[in-house]
């Protein structure tokens, strides 16, 4: 069982002390908006209610107008602004990938190619 | 004071369970480089001198040719292959980050443009 070496990145925007936007951020967003509340989108993500909202009250802090709109009772939604953020958070992160992935030929290249049985 | 938003870039290659490159590694191995000791390595980055050592074991078990050649009393250098693994990772790096920056563009629009005096 050949091992490939995988590049990972992880990209956050940070605005002073927050961290405006990453990859947990980026991922409460989308169950935000797939199940239409905080508390169904912490559930999903075996998040604590608590601190999803701390990740939303965080990322609404850092940008003019809230990502998150939350209606007590009534669910919470995205905003135009969030929808916006987000394809660029997910194109940013895409656009790194492929790039640094482009450029690390010889780094991978140099990796023992074998799994933990070939030693 | 405006606080403008800032993109943070983590790249790390990932062998199996083992991390082989990342930035904490990068570091190390420029500071072999430039004290020629694992141990003057460690105490320039401030860590441990069996934390350097077991960052060294580390990546030395994930590329075919150790990155890192220590002799006992006469101090630690890089191979070619570790020059040639940190140039890439280096690389690989900087396009990443620019490229993400290339397409972060609306996101970091859509940030506050006051810092923590504004509001």
């Amino acid at each position: 069982m050949a091992d490939a070496g995988r590049i990972e990145l992880r990209l956050r925007i940070r605005l002073g002390d927050a961290i405006a936007m990453g990859p947990g951020k980026a991922d409460l967003l989308d169950a935000i908006d797939g199940t239409g509340s905080i508390a169904a989108a912490a559930r999903r993500l075996g998040m604590s209610y608590r601190r999803a909202w701390l990740l939303v009250e965080e990322m609404n802090s850092c940008f003019s107008v809230p990502l998150v709109e939350a209606k007590p009772g009534a669910g919470a939604q995205l905003s135009d602004s969030a929808r916006a953020v987000l394809a660029a958070y997910r194109a940013s992160d895409a656009a790194g990938q492929a790039a640094a992935n482009k450029a690390a030929g010889p780094m991978i290249a140099a990796l023992r190619s074998g799994g933990s049985d070939d030693q």
